[in-house]
C-alpha cells in the first residue's frame, strides 16, 4: 500500500498479484545466507567489532572471488579484439593476434559490439565442435548443433522451457538429483513444471543409482508425464564423477523410459582423485551403438566458468543438442533469437578455450603451466578439504572427485534441531548462520541442495587459496565441535 | 520420428509435445527474411550470381556491424579491466586508467572473471543512479532501485515475468502499443499472458493518442486483467517522440486505470528532430506531483546497444523501478540472482557511458567530438530518410524524429496483395523478399511489427553509411516504382 497524499492506493504489483511461480523460485546459493554475508562484510568496513576480520565465502564457486588468476592466454585475445589498436603491440604474442583478427574478421563491422548470430558466432560454433570431436575420439559434432549462451544456465533453461508442458497428470516432469544444483528447481518453480527428486546414495559416495532412478520416475508417472532427466557430472554438490558403466545405464534407463537427458557437464575439466576419469555422455551414448545413438535425445551444457578458466564474470558457454527433431530444433532457434545473442565477449573467451595454444605456439607453455597450476592446485585442496573434514568428529564427507566443492555431512544434536526449529529454520541453516556470524565463513545449508530427510550437510567451495583453506577447515571443525558441546 | 535400427521411434520432444506458448513466439526481426539473407550472403560467397554483390542487413538496430567505430574510451576502460597488464601502457589515458583501477577494485578478487552481486556491481549502481539525477535535473535516484541486465531485453522480460499471473478472465493484459518492437509481443507470448494492443496514431507522426489507450484497455477488461502498459520512447519501429504532454497524458491514465508502467527508454540519447526533446517518465511523473510520483509504478530501461555507443555485442543495460512495493523488489532480486549476474564487461561499458569523461578530463575532447559525430551523422541519415522516400510515389514516411529507423508505409497494388495471398504470405513480406532477391536489402515487412488492417510498411534502419545509405534508398525506390508498374 502506498500514501498518495489523498490517501492509501494499493500496488498494482504486489505480493498478492505477483506472478505465484516466481514466489516459489528459491536459490540457495545467493540465499539468505549471503546476505547476511554481504551485511557483515559492510558491517567489517564501517569499523564494527566482530570475531573475525573477514568474511570467506565458500558459498559460490566464483574461483577468481577467491583469488585465482585469469588465465594470460584467454585475456589476451580477448583484450586484442576489445581495443584492436592492441594488435600493433609488441607485448601481445603472435599466435593470440592471429586468433583475435581471426574472431574480428567473423563479427559484424569486424567489432565484437555487433551482435553475433544469435546461436553464436559461426567459427567458434565450429571451433567448438572441433574440440568436442577431439575430447571424444573423433565422434563427429556438428556446428548446427551447438548453441552458445550466456553462461550454462541460460542453456539450461532454454532447454526446460521447450520441454514443459500440460497440467495436472499430463504436466511435464523433470528428474534431477538430490542433492541438486538450485538452478534446476528454481528453473522448474519458474516454469510450473514437476520436480522428480531421486536421491543420489550417499553411502557409495554419492553415486546415481539407476533403481532410485527407476522408483523415482515410477511414482512420479502417477501424477504427471515424467520427459526430462537431469544429470550432473561431475556432481554439484557433491563432487561425484560417474563411472562409464554408471552413464550406461543412465542412457539405456532414458532410452527405456523415453526421457530426454540433460547432462550438466560444466565441470568435465575439473577431475581430482585416482581411478577418476570424465566420460561424456555423448561420447557413451555413441559408443553404445545406433540402438541409442539413433535415438536418446540429450543435450549437454558446457561453461567458461568453472574449469580451469574460472571467467564466471564473462557468461559464457554452450550447449551441444544430439538427435532432437529438427522442428524442435527451429523452435530452438527462433526462441533465442529473442534474446538476441550471448555476450560476445564470453564468446570470444569461449573461442580461445576450445581452440587453445597448440605445442609449438609461442603462448602454449605459458597456458600449459597456468592451466596446470589451477587443476593441480584443485586437486591438492579438494583432498585437503576431504581429509581434514573427515578426521574431524561429527563430519563425514565424501570424497571430492570432481568439481569444486564439499558436501559433507554434519553431526547437529536433536537441542539443536530443536532450537532451530524454535526460531523457524532449517537445523542446517540455524547452524550455518552461527557459523557465519561467529568465524565469517559463509557456507550454504544443505536444506538448499536438498538432502535425506534427518540429514544435515553444508556445501563449501575448495576454491580459497590453500593457507586460507587450512584456516577456514581448522575455523569450521573447531566451531563445530564447540557447537556440539553447546548443544549436547 | 527417428529410425534405430529397430523401427522407427517418437521424439520425446517434438512439435506436437513441445510447450506450446514457444511455437507461438514470433521474433520478425531475426526471422525468416533474415535467413533467407544469410543465406544469400552464403550464396554469394560462394560464388553465385545475383543482381546485386551484397546484403545489406538494414533489419537490425547494429551500429557497428554497419561500420560505426566503437567509442574509444569505453574499449578503453574495458580493455584496461580485461587485462591490467595495460595498466602500465603509456598509450592509455590517466583518466581510463583511473577508472578501470576503480572498477576492478569493485570486483571479486579484482577481476572481472568473478561474478558480480546479481543486480550489478555496487559502485555502478551508484554512478547510473547519479547519471539518472543528472537527466532528470536533480530528482533523485536510488541506487537500489537499480538492476543492471543483460540488455535492456533481459530487463523487459524480467518485469514481465513478475506481473504475469491468473488464467482466463483474470490472466494478466498487457497494453503494447502497434507498431511495436517484437521482443513484447514475443515475451508476452511466452507467458502466456494477453497482448492489449493500442495502435499509434500514424496521421500524427506516430503519435500515442490516450483515447486510443482508453478504447483498448477498455475493450480487454472484458476477457483479461490489464495490468501493465509499456511505452517505447523514443518508438521502436516508429521514431516517434513523445511530447511531455503526451507523457503526462500516459501516467494520468496509467493512474487512473491501475498499471503498472514500463518505459522503454532505449533511444533516449537518439533525438534527431528540431523541436523534439527527451523527457524521461519518472522525470515527468516526479514532476506531476505527490498524486503520481507516490503512486505510480514504472520501470525504466536502458541500454549500451543504442544511443551513440551501439556497442550491442556487451549485452549491457539496467532498469530502475519506482514505486515498486518491497516485498515484490525482494523477489525481483532473488528472481535475479538465480541467473548469477549480468556479464561483467557490459557493466564496465555501462560504466563508462554513465560515469563518462568530463571537461578537463584527458579523454574529454575526443570523448565528445566521437560522440557528437555519431549523433549527428544520424540526425543527417534520419533527415534523408524520410525526405528521399517521401520524394518517391508510393511511399509515405513520418518523421524519424528519433531512435534508428523509418517505419514508411507503403502501396501495395491488389494484385500483389492477391499473388501474396495466393502464396500463404502477409503481403509486406512478400514484398520485402522480392526487395531482397533482387536488391539484397534486408528490411522487415511491417507485420512482424504490427499495422492496422489493409496497411502495409517496413521497417529498416537508418545506420548504413551515408553513402551507403543514399544507394539503399535509391535501390528501394527504383524496385518499388518497379514493383507497382509489375502488379498494377
Amino acid at each position: 500500500m502506498a500514501e498518495n497524499g489523498l490517501g492509501w492506493r494499493e500496488k498494482v504489483l504486489n505480493l498478492e498479484s505477483m506472478n505465484p511461480c516466481i514466489k516459489k523460485v528459491e536459490y540457495a546459493v545467493r540465499g539468505p545466507i549471503v546476505t547476511r554475508a554481504v551485511q557483515l562484510e559492510k558491517e567489517l568496513k564501517e569499523g564494527a567489532k566482530k570475531p573475525f576480520t573477514e568474511v570467506i565465502r565458500a558459498n559460490i564457486g566464483d574461483a577468481h572471488a577467491m583469488g585465482q588468476k585469469p588465465i594470460t592466454f584467454l585475456r589476451q585475445v580477448c583484450a586484442l579484439c576489445m581495443y584492436p589498436e592492441l594488435l600493433n603491440d609488441p607485448n601481445f604474442p603472435k599466435d593470440a593476434k592471429e586468433k583475435a583478427c581471426k574472431l574480428l574478421e567473423a563479427c559484424g563491422g569486424h567489432s565484437i559490439g555487433a551482435y553475433s548470430a544469435s546461436p553464436g558466432i559461426d567459427c567458434i560454433r565450429r571451433h567448438i565442435a572441433d574440440f568436442i570431436e577431439r575430447r571424444d575420439g573423433g565422434i563427429p559434432s556438428n556446428p548446427d548443433n551447438i548453441f552458445l549462451s550466456t553462461g550454462a544456465s541460460d542453456g539450461i533453461v532454454t532447454i526446460l522451457k521447450l520441454l514443459v508442458s500440460g497440467e495436472g497428470r499430463s504436466c511435464t516432469g523433470v528428474a534431477i538429483p538430490i542433492p541438486q544444483y538450485p538452478l534446476y528447481s528454481a528453473a522448474l518453480a519458474e516454469l510450473n513444471a514437476v520436480q522428480i527428486n531421486y536421491y543420489l546414495d550417499e553411502e557409495n559416495c554419492w553415486a546415481l543409482n539407476v533403481e532410485e532412478l527407476r522408483r523415482a520416475v515410477g511414482e512420479a508417472r502417477r501424477h504427471c508425464r515424467p520427459r526430462a532427466l537431469c544429470i550432473i557430472n561431475p556432481g554439484n554438490p557433491t563432487g561425484q564423477v560417474q563411472s562409464r558403466k554408471c552413464i550406461e545405464d543412465v542412457i539405456h534407463f532414458a532410452w527405456e523410459e523415453q526421457l530426454f537427458l540433460l547432462a550438466d557437464e560444466v565441470y568435465q575439466d575439473n577431475i581430482y582423485a585416482k581411478g577418476s576419469q570424465f566420460h561424456s555422455f555423448k561420447k557413451v551414448l555413441f559408443e553404445m551403438g545406433p540402438k541409442y545413438s539413433g535415438t536418446v535425445e540429450l543435450a549437454s551444457f558446457y561453461s567458461i566458468s568453472k574449469g580451469f578458466m574460472g571467467e564466471c564474470g564473462f557468461r559464457g558457454g554452450y550447449m551441444e543438442v544430439i538427435n532432437m527433431d529438427p522442428g524442435v530444433q527451429q523452435q530452438l532457434s527462433k526462441l533465442v533469437s529473442v534474446r538476441l545473442c550471448p555476450p560476445v565477449t564470453g564468446q570470444i573467451v569461449l573461442d580461445a578455450v576450445v581452440n587453445r595454444p597448440e605445442p609449438g605456439d609461442p603462448s602454449y607453455p605459458q597456458f600449459k603451466q597456468e592451466k596446470q597450476a589451477v587443476l593441480d592446485a584443485l586437486a591438492e585442496k579438494a583432498r585437503l578439504t576431504e581429509e581434514t573434514l573427515n578426521r574431524a568428529p561429527g563430519f563425514r564427507c565424501n570424497p571430492v572427485q570432481g568439481a569444486m566443492y564439499a558436501f559433507p555431512r554434519i553431526q547437529l544434536p536433536p537441542r539443536a534441531v530443536e532450537a532451530a526449529k524454535a526460531q523457524g529454520k532449517a537445523p542446517d541453516m540455524f547452524f550455518c548462520l552461527q557459523l557465519l556470524e561467529e568465524t565469517g565463513i559463509c557456507v550454504v545449508p544443505g536444506s538448499g541442495f536438498g538432502q535425506k530427510e534427518g540429514t544435515f550437510h553444508f556445501r563449501m567451495t575448495i576454491l580459497p587459496p590453500l593457507e586460507k583453506l587450512k584456516i577456514l577447515l581448522q575455523k569450521l571443525t573447531q566451531f563445530h565441535a564447540k557447537f556440539l558441546r553447546e548443544y549436547s
